[in-house]
């Protein structure tokens, strides 16, 4: 089996790093806060002090941090992975960051003889517990395979897209997805307020046909209840469909809706409401509805 | 068991009323243009030569026409239902029309004793065929309860959701909340396309997480396509939504999505995709986005 390197111990990382222990990986961590890995380490695994000591101890290396310039940091900064890690040895992206940027990162690993394999997830918080995350992947054929049984100790459904920067392509697109269904249902919801139905009961209804998603099943009601508990912060998701706006231009790709909602996104940080999960984008449909919002 | 009349037999309407007669009821039928109750006759239904012919035939007259002006004329217009249907009788409204119109017919049709449940559907051509069609339904309480066993014959899911034109309100709603996954989805696999990914299987994988909608796992195929056989017609979808943006305006709901899917079906219209499945929003991202479209 494997030795696996853990960088980021945030509430995804922590979580997926505690499921390969579980699945009896020997893990040795490293967090650039100190003082989140006791749980993990009560579970067997190691601690290191930096990510090269975590690389040092390990064949594969997997990263679950914020952005770009965090993953590039932990890689190749001052005791990085690449200073840690032996040639042969991988290095798997599970942090969402740009696609070209990613590309970019396996190029400078494979001229040091390591592999590496992008892998971004989707599934929230409950699904990195439960170890039933969607990962998009992406990288070269073989560099997958080896990660595969990696993945699968942390998610359920996982899909090889092509090449280093196709998973972070696939999540953009995910991100880009989601959005207009946040903003129609909320549009919905806040339709069914003025009109004065009962907007649970138009949401079950809706979820009988053409309307269903899983937004719809699972994030209405928090807009009719006009309370946002996380979820998916909408910084987080401000920061992902940037990336996938981002993506679109480069590849000349007009994107309208997705472009609607990072405005709307934005405005909703700059309320001070970027900590809330996303299905807070109901609250400038409120708002602008003369509801609370 | 009552007699039942039906008035407007179209793609939705025949196969309702031969549900209807499947289910037991006695059926005389009544359409705008002849030549459409072949099928239902050799069912064993009757046909009348006016909508007052077939309401006097009957206890229950359901009307599945296509436009507010059109249920007018079938209700009120010379050799009307309203001038065939005895007192005590129900009208049971399957059209999709403005809310506030209907809750003008409710009030007329109950000056002559006449019972009124509006009951606009959602499913498509297969939902009627099938009789699983889901049901929104305004009226009072007891017409409603009249009527019940009338739609259960037609549909599978069917909801009360409070006075005469309630269920067309919930109708709009659901043509509301639709717009936006059909618009992302065509957004995301726009964006795959344009990226040089697989769009097919980005939509199955995305399919596994939050982006995971009815008009995901349905419609995506088309927009990789190109191709938008119905399904359901954009002319008619934008008839519904702009009964939604008028429902909006009049209570004070802004709608940004919508509005934004209204001008773009618009445009789909003018450019003679209006008898296309309206999946074929996905064309004008395409164009946008220097694809086929």
């Amino acid at each position: 089996m494997e030795r696996i390197g853990f960088v980021g111990l945030g509430t995804m990382g922590a979580a997926m790093a505690a499921n390969l222990r579980r699945a009896g990986y020997e893990v040795t961590a490293w967090n650039r806060t100190p003082g989140r890995a006791g749980d993990l380490v009560a579970l067997g695994a190691g601690e290191a002090t930096t990510p090269a000591g975590a690389a040092r101890e390990s064949d594969v290396v997997v990263v679950c941090v914020s952005d770009t310039p965090d993953v590039e940091a932990v890689l190749f900064g001052p005791d990085g992975v690449a200073t840690g890690l032996a040639r042969g040895g991988l290095v798997i992206d599970c942090s969402t960051i740009a696609p070209g940027a990613t590309a970019g990162f396996a190029t400078r690993l494979a001229e040091a003889g390591i592999g590496f394999v992008d892998a971004p997830v989707s599934g929230g918080s409950e699904g990195a517990r439960d170890a039933t995350l969607t990962i998009f992947a992406g990288g070269e054929p073989d560099a997958f395979e080896r990660a595969r049984p990696v993945l699968a100790a942390m998610g359920k459904t996982i899909t090889h897209f092509g090449p280093a920067g196709s998973g972070q392509a696939v999540k953009a697109i995910n991100q880009v997805v989601v959005t207009g269904a946040y903003l129609s249902v909320a549009e919905g919801m806040v339709l069914a307020i003025k009109a004065g139905l009962d907007p649970a009961l138009v949401a079950d209804a809706l979820n009988a046909g053409a309307a269903r998603s899983w937004v719809l099943e699972n994030r209405s009601g928090r807009m009719i209840d006009n309370e946002y508990p996380l979820g998916f912060r909408t910084s987080l998701h401000l920061k992902d469909l940037a990336i996938g706006l981002e993506l679109a231009r480069s590849v000349g790709a007009a994107m309208p809706v997705a472009g609607l909602a990072a405005q709307l996104e934005a405005g909703l940080v700059g309320r001070g409401h970027g900590d809330e999960d996303m299905s807070s984008l109901a609250r400038t449909i409120r708002s602008l509805s003369g509801l609370e919002g």
